[in-house]
């Protein structure tokens, strides 16, 4: 079956992106928030910021240290908030222990809340007002499953994972596209009873190797987007190995993290395009 | 098999209403814009009104000709959000033809949103921040269903519908109280295989007798949250005289109804309490 690699969707994406900023009077500005030195996240993060300089878009980093206090990092949000040259940016997740995430986002202006994790946002997307910035990785495995022609509308969706910022918003805009959306979780009772009939799997539950060939549909389109370090790895939460003799499915890396990086600069550039 | 009466939980919550607002030095006070002379409409707001008193809960009608323009109720809107005196309100849903409910909902403080419609309470509802108000009716169903003692933790539960006021807010409502979810739709390719599956069913399609005796399962949870009139009579989503033969089922009228009632006026006394 097809692996469903997220490099060639993200070109696409990221050439769209580079062509938008060529046609601009002012060059997009994003800033990075980067908390501690999880080497995880200084990869993630630099890959960011290389992509966005290969389309034209400038980029900030506000290095905090691992000790930094919240109010710290909410005195950066405010400072990045006010200011004029920046047109989107991110708080990169994880933060130090003892930091509350949401609450930290929850003070990013909307406007500039590129990865579409502000509650603004998220409401924006569920009552359909206004034009939302939609979450990175969510948006990511929609256009994902589209490029590859897997048939949104009317097919049967499996989203397993419920977290903020990827399970309910994926499942959100999949019911936009019109597909009927299960939404399993750790409290779901026969995780493969749902599975198997599903034409699409999300997996975002976090837990590696969890969704195996037995309890999938021969021809489903599978999408990855669990990140789990195991021994200095990155496993998905898809045992591919197995799985893509039976179904399509992206791997990990190189399934939807190319994607999410794509994605966020695409909407960085739609940021600075509406301030022009 | 049980008749699932809205009656009985409504008055619980009511109860509880009227003994927060005994203890308050100011009473709270709800008012509702009703734009038109729709006869559902006028039926709704009498009984939001006189249930509201009958707790103690003083209230404002603000009544605006079925000929008012956008303009005219975004100004009540605006006037409503600023006075001191009004702890939360709602506008009356149909409103005049041509006129975006949405965006009139969305210019509601959220602070004053006792309906729980804006996005900014509907984003809270999601990412879990903040003291969301949360919509009076989806919140009504899943009392109903506490009540009535239906298990919803790792139970399967099948939404009809996805609209922003019910099947979008009823999902994430029961999501969060873990069970597993799917939201069906006019696009879902076969309803009844979903449904025959589900240990609760909360039918919001708006389909007069959409769900019938053979598309449940033995045993289940249904909550009609249709309204739909036809020839002058309120008609629900399920076909409830053969489904209560088979599955415990809430009737229409006296369903959800009296729930969605008592939640909103729930919601105004703890708008009151955080504002005493």
């Amino acid at each position: 079956m097809k692996t469903l690699s997220g490099r060639e969707p993200a070109e696409r994406i990221l050439e769209d992106a580079g062509q938008r900023v060529a046609k601009m009077a002012r060059k997009p500005r994003l800033a990075i928030v980067l908390a501690g030195n999880d080497p995880a996240s200084e990869t993630y993060v630099k890959r960011k910021l290389e992509r966005a300089a290969e389309v034209g878009v400038e980029t900030t980093l506000e290095r905090l240290d691992e000790n930094a206090s919240e109010t710290e990092i909410l005195k950066v949000v405010k400072r990045l908030n006010k200011d004029k040259g920046i047109d989107g940016f991110i708080v990169q997740a994880p933060l130090p222990k003892n930091m509350d995430y949401t609450r930290i986002v929850e003070a990013i202006d909307p406007e500039k809340d590129v990865d579409g994790w502000t509650s603004a946002n998220l409401g924006r997307m569920l009552n359909g007002l206004g034009k939302p910035f939609l979450p990175a990785t969510p948006l990511g495995v929609i256009r994902m499953l589209e490029h590859y022609g897997a048939g949104i509308a009317g097919n049967h969706a499996v989203v397993v994972g419920r977290s903020n910022v990827v399970g309910k918003p994926v499942a959100m805009l999949l019911l936009g596209k019109d597909a009927t959306v299960t939404i399993c979780h750790s409290k779901t009772r026969d995780l493969a009873e749902h599975t198997k009939k599903a034409d699409i799997i999300v997996a975002a539950a976090g837990v590696p190797g969890l969704v195996k060939a037995d309890m999938v549909k021969e021809g489903a389109y599978i999408i990855d987007v669990g990140t789990t370090s195991v021994g200095g790895k990155i496993k998905g939460d898809v045992d591919f190995e197995n799985v893509i003799k039976k179904a399509h499915c992206s791997p990990v890396p190189g399934g939807v993290g190319p994607m999410t990086v794509a994605m966020l600069i695409s909407n960085v550039v739609e940021a600075a395009s509406r301030r022009q």
